[in-house]
């Protein structure tokens, strides 16, 4: 038995329900998306994170600008009252610059919640979205969060509320600021060990503590129970069937496919794709961010 | 003619000023240095920043802490009252979790003026530390400053102080965010133009402001009165004597020298370090973010 779970179905309950709030509270957004790329793939895709706003009637403005004109686009969006939250098509300059900028958005305005503003929250375990108002909650950046809503939908969180990952054990390829390091986080605060792993090796989380350990590829993936990948490079050796254990699950992240073609028909739940279910996430915390900071009940 | 300007001289000129202020004022500064390599290189390089420090009055407390652990001793730092300022020996992740700690110190305590508080005033043109108070004055980051600071010294900066580099070209090998970009837009704020080269191409930068650019490198050296490298990698074709006019400034701030050995018989002035200027320049950073925001007069 293997099911290949698109998150497409999964992201619509959630689109529903951000629509739903939107239609109840009459609520007026406006989001501004800054392209620096000019090619088809990367405008296509654009455009389609455009429509699905839209769907929900949350009003988004697809602007094309130069990348050297980014710095500046993003200042004055911070800046225009009228502009409720950003959302920026990264890569653009491929390095410490990228980080820059997405810095540069005001976290009132950061829909991906992936500055350092909102991460630095989950390893300081602060709740709370701005000073210690537990009216406000703290917003979780939008791929990881939309990780674990799937693993949720497909039941692989426990009913164990306060520990849903207790016992199991997790690889996750990718230790990037925004993406790979608050997901090893957010899930070893759920009871999982997690053994994350980039270009300079592995570390290990636990209870969203990183320790040192020299464990290799290999012996992690034969323990894991749930295997995450996001590694946007052809390089990187894709993950085998006989690497993976029985009944494992794996989810791919990254715009290139990190698991070999027969992983998908042998992993017990393969997840090629996680992209429709962050854009339905980016919306709730398009909506967070308005109540939070610039609805009426501000 | 040609000389080797060892930046050593400079600096004590620097060093001394910072000591008199500090006697003048009977200040009591003290700094955490926190270190966690234990290879002897780097703890020797660590050891005599400490007494560079001491050497001035500033109490300098070397800490060496495990990498892991390095995040919350940077939390801990922020809050400690007794604590003016701290220096994190660099690389530690050699990846986006450096910038991630880098930016984590708190600006007020940040003497190397790396982080992006700092550095954002350079690309805003905001003058001042704090709100628009304009008796604090912005620091600026130690290694850029170094250099221009050095260049001034060799009479390289000309006496028309509102554009000291009109007319000049300069090349830069590192766009990092902490020294190679926000020496790019201070030396083109200067007058220069300035062709600002990485591992993703070169950009123009013209009164701070960047423009697109398909120079190569062969060009950019031919036309460069200053040609300045910050390359840490042995993979990085050394620049040869050919490839640099007459009459050229040549200076390497990077680990490794980014020059052929030929270069410094050539070039009209080679200056193969920064380092000892840039613990001077971090000193002075120390001592005006101590006046601006812990001392009496904050």
């Amino acid at each position: 038995m293997q099911t290949i779970v698109d998150p497409t179905d999964i992201a619509r309950t959630y689109i529903d329900e951000v629509h739903r709030e939107i239609q109840d509270y009459r609520l007026n957004i406006n989001v501004l998306g800054l392209i620096a790329s000019t090619d088809k793939p990367s405008l296509a895709y654009a455009r389609a994170t455009q429509r699905k706003f839209d769907s929900v009637g949350i009003h988004y403005d697809l602007r094309h600008v130069e990348r050297l004109h980014l710095e500046s686009a993003i200042e004055k969006a911070n800046e225009d009252p009228e502009i409720h939250g950003i959302f920026i098509y990264f890569p653009v300059f491929h390095g410490q610059h990228d980080s820059y900028l997405a810095n540069l958005v005001d976290y009132r305005k950061d829909i991906e919640a992936g500055s350092t503003y909102w991460t630095k929250k989950i390893y300081a375990n602060e709740r709370f979205a701005f000073d210690r108002d537990a009216s406000r909650k703290a917003l979780l950046p939008c791929t990881p969060l939309a990780i674990i809503k799937i693993l949720t939908e497909v039941g692989k969180y426990a009913d164990d509320v306060r520990e849903p990952l207790r016992g199991k054990t997790v690889t996750i390829f990718n230790r990037s600021e925004p993406i790979g390091r608050p997901l090893a986080m957010m899930m070893s605060n759920d009871g999982a060990q997690v053994y994350s792993f980039d270009v300079n090796g592995p570390l290990l989380f636990r209870n969203a503590i990183p320790s040192e350990t020299e464990i290799d590829r290999e012996t992690a993936l034969r323990q894991s129970d749930i295997v995450i990948t996001g590694v946007p490079s052809r390089s990187f050796a894709k993950i085998q069937p006989e690497e993976i254990r029985q009944g494992a699950i794996c989810v791919n992240f990254s715009s290139v496919n990190n698991f070999s073609d027969d992983v998908a028909s042998c992993a017990d739940i393969y997840i090629p794709r996680v992209g429709p279910m962050t854009v339905a996430m980016c919306m709730r915390n398009t909506v967070r961010l308005f109540q939070h900071f610039h609805g009426p009940n501000k």
